[in-house]
């Protein structure tokens, strides 16, 4: 299984790296394989609170996913209006198991036309922005599930989306392993 | 108030980014200023599930620190034995006002020789290595502070040691803005 996690400048660090931490685990107790790459918009990919990453691969290069991540993050409001980043999420999107969203990276989802008639949750102070989609029902949920997209509230409940994702790939128990192994006490979606 | 993280190849990428977000965040409520770095030990860094990160500074030309954020992470079993890494962390621990470990992280204090007649805490896995240097006192909890120095358990629990300081340096009002804004649920001491 391959997870591609986008990564752009602004991207919130949590939104990215609490999933990217959650779903490597599961190699270490021992399912998976799991192999996770940084799809770039750019590179290197300057964080929004400043810490650099240089991306696995860029939006041109990356291989076939099973699952990509979609993170928020004040970056977002330039990615809403990047035609190659909301045609690749719009071009994965079918060959895709799983689209996760995590924060305001539903608004990339939003934008890319793939959430027409479909439920999805946001930060909470994008509550109201979301709502002004008029093709898209809001859930003021932790972890919202519409078909294939998954969608996640703030930051921190990007975690609990990897462990909704790991539960439902791997099963309860490999879930509760990693929430072992990182020490982690999951909030109910 | 300015915070260095040490980032090393084999970090646990949560162990450092989850206190990386947590404190950035206190900018983002409207306290602070809190300036944080990455600092390098060597660059680029590969963390231990693929993250590659960009390090603001090396240890060479690492500036004045009022906090330093020890992570661990497999990678710790080689920076137990890098002379350059232990002489950074023993060298700074005079000038900061907090030197925070999260995970086994605690390893690099215990073998810079600055944990001596101390109590700490670590990840769960490594309690029985811990416990076999005579002259430092294990706490089977998810966050320690002994002086200046505080531990927290494996990877999440970072995040909770980020909160603690956050309470003590601001208050419990901005900590509680910060997990309201990530959306976390902080987990007891």
């Amino acid at each position: 299984m391959r997870i591609g996690v986008l990564v752009f400048d602004g991207v919130e660090e949590l939104d990215f790296v609490g999933p990217w931490e959650v779903l490597s685990y599961v190699n270490k107790v021992g399912s998976g394989p799991l192999e996770l790459i940084t799809v770039g918009v750019g590179a290197p990919v300057k964080a929004f609170n400043g810490l650099t990453i240089i991306p696995d691969v860029t939006l041109g290069d990356c291989p076939e996913l099973d699952v990509l991540v979609v993170p928020g993050g004040k970056g977002r409001l330039i990615q809403m209006h990047e035609l190659k980043t909301l045609d690749f999420i719009r071009q994965r999107y079918e060959e895709l198991s799983y689209l996760l969203s995590v924060c305001t990276g539903s608004f990339l989802l939003a934008e890319a036309g793939i959430l027409r008639g479909r439920s999805v949750t946001t930060h909470h102070n994008a509550f109201e922005e979301m709502e002004a989609y008029p093709d898209i029902t809001l859930s003021r949920r932790r972890i919202v599930r519409d078909g294939k997209i998954i969608s996640a509230g703030g930051v921190a409940s990007g975690m609990d989306l990897a462990f909704y994702l790991i539960e439902e790939v791997y099963g309860a128990d490999v879930a509760a392993s990693v929430a072992r192994g990182i020490e982690y006490r999951r909030v109910d979606p």
